[in-house]
């Protein structure tokens, strides 16, 4: 990327009244050099089946192309025209509840042959309208598309091909599944029963694996229509989204973001975050981490909210605040869903940087500073590159299987993962996210393994390689416990690790009235309390860092370390508080020798840092709280990019309410 | 009307064993002087497929007569018999949810022809055999009749030819509804996706409108048939009904009970309300007010509880104060539902006046004291006239929409209602309610306008101009927030009432620990918190009254009132305290000139006041509390009517628990 | 029986890997001297149509012949292979949801001829299969056999010849269900109408009751199968099952167990309860005592958790308190479900004594002890009788129509019985459970009745009679509330029993912050709040134990107490706390001197006895806490059979957390 995109998404076809000229205008005046085009606006490209217009494109592109603005073009495959649906009504996908109704997006089975020939159709004409535009400078891929959990009669088939392509016998299946349980045992590929009705999570799990397939699958068939009309220098993105609470929250449940990514040439994800006071940085810079990771390299955010949720209408500053965040994590441009809020139906009040009156307000006041700044800066904070030393290793089959077993109070694979993430987070600890494809764990110093409910033998080994190579590994519990299959592991968990580990157990409970002990961690007057599971260790090897204060649980460990060849491994039987959490991770850390500078901060002061492209740290010192902050500045001496000022290692930075500022620092990087 | 009506349901089908004479023979000692009957009983009046059996119909008819008491004649259309849903399922209505089962009432497609066909023959068959009764007075069309959310093909057809006379083409309503998002739009009528799957709430809210006008015209239907039978002295009703919450709340979702009351030649309803220590007499108030607007006349009570749900079982006192309490607000009927209690099915713990085993027992007893005092007063309190000078606007399209846009804290439209009627009503403000078909704004002093989410320009219009003409508006959040078909104005909001209000906003949030604060209202402390929406409005030539009590909202306007031309519009930007809308209410009420005598008594007192035919003010004091109540009689000089006792302005009245007074003033009015 | 059983069920089946010599080891050293097998492993025994491979159960048997282990064979009919649900879709059952899908067990339609004909034919060839081995002591037949809620039309079909059979004329069942209400009248029998959409309660608990005969048909259908291979010395059981909690709760809804087990020659059942700090023994006793009466004999604890549910694991000591609990009430058996911890599937978190990793652990070696102790102590604690004072008389038909009604609180049927045998417990009352079909009402003292509100005149006549005859009668709200068909007795209720217990009401409510007062029950500060339901009972002849605190219903009686001919009946007309339960029920007990030695002590000190087959009064005294607890040792002398000491009557027994001793006394009874 040749420079910071700060862009909106912009739709022509919404607009209640002529605005196209006014837009492009109020855009130049904020800085704003791309839109995302075209994306599900299906049913105005092709209003009847074969026959195609184009002119909402092309009115944009044009207008776009005489106000300097570059341009995405997205596919409109995510929403399906009405006529499409009445001609071709098996296209809206089956699920566990029947199939859909015509009227949402995303409802369509991504599979089908008529919704593919359709899709195919208008993607090439599309293309064929796009491609003269010179200010087209990449394409998205359809959006956060999905499985939307397909999975009709015609899936169903496809799935039983893939299962026996994996097994070969049903004999073999019957084995990995634990198939004789309950009389499910199968006697031949035509009688393996409709998943959806299973009590087998083995079954449904690989069932879950299959659907993500069907992800990768669809969108390296877009991509290679897309390809075949993209000149060299236009970019293919996806917009993937991340899981839903509301917000971004973190790992995709129904998408392998990892294979899905390899058909890209750049990777792209939309994030949503909460503001107001609940704004905190967190999953801007999980997801930010996410997607960095998909192609080694910077990202673009796609989407984000300027006003969004109607509790989200950010206090003044914010729009800021999010804005320089995500280029503090890597991306390379921070784009609006969307110019305008819609007039009508179902986001009504998902609004946009302008309101419904369409007039300047305070956001695209907020907006036109953040454009100018973006415009003057972008030299020193594009391609920020990321040097970590911390990993976290996470799998959308751990995902799946943990929160098909449920643990207590409601707590998904990703509330693991955020308990370990958002500690690190506030430790100022910066974080790269792995997945099981990844091989470089031993670019590391630290592995952080959230509850790796499932793992196949291998990638334990590798987990237990990087400790005897000298690697902290972190893990939890209910890692290792099952294999690939979600077979549990007939043996002393947990697998493959407990030597490593330097434990054993065979037994867990739900804590109830139970709270942690133990000296070593420092803590005054106990650990807290364990939360959700608690598995009850035996430590072999390792040394007890707390254990359960409980009448009759008390024999057992809770938290444990071990040395193990030239590394260490470190569990944690149980889910802890923060407070406890980070006692453990700075013993990690300060053993790992990752305990810099940073670590004299702490939430809600935040500290990023990034390698420009003339090789120059940048330091990004943000305030996320409503008081204002004076914060040490603790890296070398340098200028602070904002106000142009110079900035000395030991000066007082004083920071407003969701304030922030950012250090260029003199010297050159290695 | 000729005299007060003190009546039951009653069902001779129902009865364990026989009881008629029994029966008659207690309603005359109690001075019960109507009965329902028929309604609901297809089955056994045609207990075959053209089969007909008027037999319990014809007894109860004869016993009455032989005892002197009236009777109203329900057509029993509401809940067909066995046979006909076997012989012709379609009859079942289709809801989102799918065809439903026999066995329930109200679960017909009321468009059926089948379902049309035999209701019509079962109505004329009926209506020949009771016209030849002197004793009926009444007849009533079905009950509580609604669309049970019919929306299966045949009418999504209707409802697509509805489309089709409404806007003339497709075009037309792509751009009213904004179907362009999300790929909705649509090529031709043949491809208007079935409405149940939308997301799009323009497209919704225009199906709940027409499936609204479904009751219009299936009432229409059967006055028409029940006219040709109906003498000149006999009325036609309906017993509508309210939107309920286990107890009748507001505004009725399903029907517009103001077009559908032009069939009849009365209107009436069914109140059912909390009682014991949750008895305040609001919903008879407020549902009174309602059902008194549809014929700008006195109304039927024609179902309310005796004993009712299991926890309304009355105090002693409790069913005079019912009573009494609908003949304030301009009843002409007390109606209990129903007479003795059901000894199977669905509503035997929906009690009746007696219970179970039909001996005389409390509330019985109670109801002998209200017969004889209804008897005794009939002459004096039947035909009660109001005249109000505060007006609250309602209206189905808002709440329609409002409750499809969904406010926080699961606030419907009606929550918005009931926190500005039951400010008045505990202000002792008598209130009339009005619909936008209602032309006569005119007539009122002060318009109530609570979240008039969607409005045709027409009636914001009407709305200024009547504040041009020096009347008082109060109005809300929402109010003006989108046309007819739900597109939000794209211009300064509240729209068309923003000059008017003098205030501008683009803005709005949920409150998060946000109190409100104004001297101007003079509440010690503040105001309290603000709560479930937020706009940040500006005031333009507005002065502020309240503004929101935080660190960065604290700029905008949270209660604002402005001189307009010869008015005033007072605009509640939140949703507050109760006590502080009553501060923000005292000070237009006071502006407008309606702060009467009635204003020094506040609930739990209630100061209902008429004027009778005889042309006299009649007033009642209320005491809806578990305590004795000392009360100033405020008004002029009269007689006690229960106790015969002569009172005057100044006297103290002694109320009891649950107790009340009736002073027929001795002059004139007028 | 001759002996103690201890046992696991046991599936060659599920292993991971060979473990069959292994595991008779492992079980042979902890006593475990019996295992089931079979159940459900249908898909195993015949893994396609016709083809049949008893390998893993005769490997089992063979193994356990060898080891010296009894046998228990289940048929495994209550889950079906895939192919026989690919073949026959039909047989999965039709439930209000519609057509269950393949994967879970307890989904078939019982009735169904294909699944009749297939489980007939792997019954008969697993019977041939192993008949053969001597070491078989029984047979279970299917597993927690219920309906499963079927209900499609071919059910349908039935349930109308059995209401033709029932009633003879669609009149009389008119009359009966009282179906002209809501013109639910039926003209033919061809017309009855679905039932699952009825909102007729009598006509719904009419068919509750219908589906419970069809399990009493499906298992004596079973057990004549069974009966043609089966020796004289085998016996035939079912694993009856209790209202689901999560844990077994109380009466059984879905099955009248008492009808169900005249086809088994001995009753078994499977208690789950909770376990850690909320371990009290009253489901063991409950569901003890209502499986006791099925034979009026002992029992046999078919399945019991080891480890199970993960909030479960017991704490040390738990394990034993448990065994010994089940066989002081009268169970022959401890049979834990199930041997290991399974890998795969379903219950992969429902753990067996041996964890996933099937080494040696907690549970195991606790189990060691108990199976030493059940070797050791077999003959004296075999067959142990008990000769209880008081019964309590439970009803499938109370508990279908009060959960139809459902009272407030999401009060069951269940929670009131559990109301009143929880406080016998804790008082150390040992209690037997009765059925409608028991006659023995006479040879108890006190006869509790649980809110029986549905009863034919007649069993309302016998509890009459039991109260003139001398008996003391606790009953409460809702007792004699309807008859056997839901519709309420038309006359001064309790019916039947309003002379008896010397009262009458016809109203009642629901409590809200009412008290109660009584100094009869000399409580100190009133009895504590009304909870659930109130009626408001006036005395007729009755003593007053308690009123309502309240201002407005203070005039009603709340518990009263009545002579009678010979005895007396104790009314409680609301639900109150337990101390004021206790207080009620020591009033009754000392009256009828059934108040004796045990009730010096009290929970969580638990006394059990029982007579053994040496006419030898064995005395049981378990410390529910995980406290030490020091309790008086108030029986004869005799020796503690565990320690093998003597223990004197007045000696202080010292109980560990979840300890206990069991007490063999010199002496022989009578």
């Amino acid at each position: 990327m040749d420079k910071l995109l700060y862009g909106v998404a912009y739709y022509d076809e919404y607009m209640p009244y002529e605005r196209l000229e006014k837009d492009m205008e109020m855009m130049k005046a904020a800085n704003i050099n791309v839109i995302r085009i075209a994306e599900s606006t299906w049913a105005t490209e092709e209003p009847e089946n074969g026959v195609f217009d184009f002119t909402h494109v092309e009115r944009a592109l044009q207008a776009a192309q005489k106000a300097g603005i570059s341009v995405i073009v997205g596919t409109p495959t995510y929403a399906v025209p009405p006529w499409l649906a009445a001609e071709h009504p098996e296209i809206l996908a089956v699920t566990p509840r029947g199939q859909g109704k015509y009227g949402a997006r995303q409802n369509m089975d991504i599979t089908s042959p008529a919704y593919r020939f359709h899709a195919e159709r208008v993607i090439r004409k599309l293309m064929e309208c796009v491609q003269r535009y010179p200010n087209v400078i990449g394409f998205q891929l359809d959006n956060e598309t999905k499985h939307y959990n397909t999975c009709g009669p015609n899936v169903q088939k496809r799935f039983v091909t893939y299962l026996r392509e994996k097994f070969g016998t049903v004999e073999a299946m019957n084995a990995a599944y634990g198939f004789n349980y309950w009389s499910n045992r199968v006697d031949s590929w035509e009688n393996v029963p409709d998943v959806t009705g299973t009590i087998n999570w083995s079954f449904a799990a690989e069932f879950a694996k299959f659907q993500r397939t069907l992800v990768d699958e669809y969108l390296a068939w877009q991509a290679s229509i897309v390809r075949e009309y993209a000149r060299e220098d236009q970019f293919i993105t996806q917009n993937f989204d991340y899981e839903w609470r509301g917000y971004s929250f973190g790992v995709q449940p129904d998408v392998n973001h990892k294979t899905a990514a390899k058909c890209l040439t750049i990777a792209g994800c939309d994030i949503y975050h909460p503001t107001q006071d609940k704004l905190t940085g967190k999953e801007i810079s999980i997801c930010g981490a996410l997607c960095r990771n998909l192609k080694q390299d910077n990202y673009l955010v796609i989407e984000t909210e300027a006003q969004g949720h109607v509790n989200w209408t950010p206090y003044d500053g914010q729009l800021r605040l999010h804005a320089f965040s995500h280029i503090a994590n890597g991306a390379n441009s921070v784009m609006y869903w969307h110019w305008h809020s819609i007039h009508n139906s179902f986001e009504t009040y998902w609004k946009g940087l302008l309101s419904h009156d369409m007039q300047p307000n305070a956001p695209y006041r907020e907006a036109c500073t953040i454009g100018a700044d973006f415009a003057r800066l972008s030299e020193k904070l594009v391609n920020l590159k990321k040097k970590n030393r911390v990993a976290m290793l996470v799998s959308n089959e751990a995902l799946t299987s943990l929160n098909l077993f449920r643990l207590p109070e409601k707590t998904g694979y990703n509330d693991v993962v955020r308990w370990l993430y958002d500690a690190l987070y506030e430790m100022n600890v910066e974080c790269d996210m792995l997945f099981p494809e990844d091989e470089n764990f031993g670019d590391y110093d630290v592995l952080v393994v959230p509850a790796l409910y499932t793992a196949p033998r291998a990638l334990l080994e590798r987990i237990k390689a990087f400790v005897a190579a000298g690697g902290e590994l972190v893990t939890t519990f209910k890692t290792g416990f099952s294999d690939e299959n979600l077979k549990v592991y007939p043996e002393t968990q947990p697998a493959v690790l407990s030597e490593c580990c330097g434990i054993a157990y065979d037994e867990f409970t739900v804590p109830e009235d139970v709270a942690l002990t133990g000296d070593s961690l420092g803590l005054p007057q106990g650990a807290g309390p364990a939360r959700v599971w608690m598995e009850l260790v035996r430590p072999v090897t390792a040394s007890v860092l707390a254990q359960y204060d409980h009448k009759f649980w008390g024999k057992y460990a809770a938290i444990t370390e071990n040395a193990f060849s030239e590394g260490h491994a470190t569990y944690l039987a149980t889910m802890t508080t923060p407070e406890c959490l980070k006692a453990v991770l700075t013993r990690v850390l300060k053993r790992a020798g990752v305990w810099g500078i940073e670590q004299q901060a702490q939430f809600p002061v935040i500290i990023k840092s990034g390698m420009n492209d003339a090789g120059k740290n940048v330091r990004f010192y943000f305030n996320y709280s409503r008081e204002d902050v004076k914060q040490t500045y603790y890296h070398a001496d340098g200028t602070e990019l904002i106000g142009g000022t110079a900035v000395k290692s030991g000066d007082t930075l004083e920071l407003e309410p969701w304030g922030f500022k950012i250090i260029e620092e003199n010297g050159k990087e290695g």
